[in-house]
């Protein structure tokens, strides 16, 4: 399990992937899409990519819903004849989530939802939109399993809450049903050091804030790895010999040459996390774990990841 | 012992201080304080206070150095006469570090060594300005004791490095001997979230950089309190009734209204820290631990801050 983990995060943190499998990229369009902000996306996109093929009884689905930042390739390490997910055998959809710069995001939407004004889209948001989109594009009403890690993991939470029989079985890794109190200041410490940067402007910014994207990356580098693996220099594993300390932590510095806004939506979605809120369940978290009837293997990532 | 942190950690976080027993403030200069940055200070200044009376044999000498921007006040909690340093049996000498805004500091040293021009003093170059200070200005050769919190047992560890014979024992909590890379990291990203405000202007500001110090304390907000902390809303305990977490959140924005360089000089001097590059070491961190001779009360309140 150790060992999966690893791989898992090897291959998200470093984007080392094995060489693509196959897979096909679509897209499912949404009118009228009513996020939970209250605001009504006109056309709400969902990126998603397919690998093997739908079998008749329609049984064959896995569901992989991306992770911060990820496009649905982040999960193909482990997609292939002679890994854990065979495409000969399963149809798997990877979906990506709103914000991530492909699925409607701040950055590719037009105005008057543009950047800043594009609504916080929530993780129940995304996982309705993905059952909509395996229901009525891929008329799939049942699936195999869910792997999710982070913010994918968070999705699986929503998924076994919200659609309690959808789903045989979920791996959830690195992620939680809620967002606590920690990982909220956490990801607004993030926030207020990007936004600092006056190429920002709140927002509606000519060109991207490099300096505060720059920020964002220095800060996230402390919370991404454990002390352990700075102080052992873990680092030095995918990285080339010669390779220093301080070129690793620059390094962080142009690591999210995303859209910022984009980058911002994505901590907004993840502070939003909580099962608990789901209608039904009154605020309760307990009530609405509780509830989940689908075998979950679940693993925190300790060692690496704190405070996801 | 977790009581006796846990009061530490009260007071130096929340500033509910018991009233403060009688102390006199004090200045040390020295002139042409060579650091080891290579750059000499023409006139470096440790403010000091003083409790109590040093006896006729010079023998009743308890040292505790300050912490990240604190003042000689810090450690006022257990100081008075049915507290642990009894100022009538004890003469305690309560020090500054460099760069505090009362030692010297970026914002109070004059040109050319002003604001961002301000060498980066060690935690070495602190503690040879203290030993200076007690032998030189008080005459004293011997020091029963040493109580140090977080900056301030980063200095307990290099005394007992640098100075073997001149304590009898050291209390350090939340503290190290050395920063280690995930701390560097830490600290690295304080700093990039508070320069990015356009008002920070490289450090030669016109005004303070609220906007930066804002930045800076959410960052640090993460890094204070554990999850556990958060999770279990422990900031209750010190709040009016009502106050939400919103609140407690917001109040991380004003919390640093420090001068900014003076800020950021704490974090070098913290990131600079390493016992193991004391002379006669070669940069070998066990070797310089296994010198130490005195005894050592080691806390390190893992439950509350991570990454000292």
């Amino acid at each position: 399990m150790r060992a999966f983990v690893f791989l898992l995060v090897a291959s998200a943190v470093t984007g080392q992937n094995v060489p693509e499998p196959m897979s096909q990229q679509h897209e499912f369009h949404i009118p009228n899409f009513k996020t939970e902000s209250g605001v009504t996306l006109p056309q709400a996109i969902i990126v998603y990519g397919t690998y093997g093929h739908l079998n008749a009884a329609k049984d064959n689905v896995v569901l992989l819903p991306s992770y911060y930042r990820s496009n649905y390739h982040g999960y193909e390490w482990m997609i292939g004849r002679d890994k854990a997910l065979d495409p000969e055998k399963f149809f798997i959809v990877s979906t990506e989530l709103f914000g991530n710069g492909r699925s409607s995001s701040p950055s590719n939407t037009p105005e008057p939802l543009h950047g800043p004004r594009f609504p916080v889209t929530t993780i129940r948001d995304n996982v309705r939109a993905v059952h909509q989109l395996l229901v009525d594009q891929l008329g799939i009403n049942h699936v195999r399993a869910l792997i999710g890690f982070s913010m994918g993991a968070e999705q699986a939470f929503q998924w076994a809450v919200s659609y309690p029989d959808f789903i045989d079985r979920i791996v959830a890794t690195s992620g939680t049903a809620k967002c606590y109190p920690h990982g909220f200041v956490r990801l607004e410490g993030q926030i207020a050091a990007m936004t600092n940067d006056p190429v920002f402007a709140g927002g509606d910014y000519k060109t991207q804030p490099s300096k505060g994207l720059a920020a964002f990356g220095l800060v996230w580098a402390g919370w991404l790895y454990s002390q352990e693996w700075w102080r052992k220099e873990l680092w030095r594993a995918s990285s080339p010999p010669g390779t220093t300390f301080q070129k690793i932590l620059e390094s962080f510095r142009t690591r999210y040459e995303s859209d910022a806004n984009d980058l911002i939506l994505h901590c907004r979605t993840w502070q939003q996390h909580d099962v608990g809120t789901t209608p039904g369940f009154d605020g309760d978290i307990e009530k609405a774990l509780k509830s989940i009837r689908v075998p979950v293997l679940y693993m925190p990532l300790q060692q690496t990841c704190t405070s996801p």
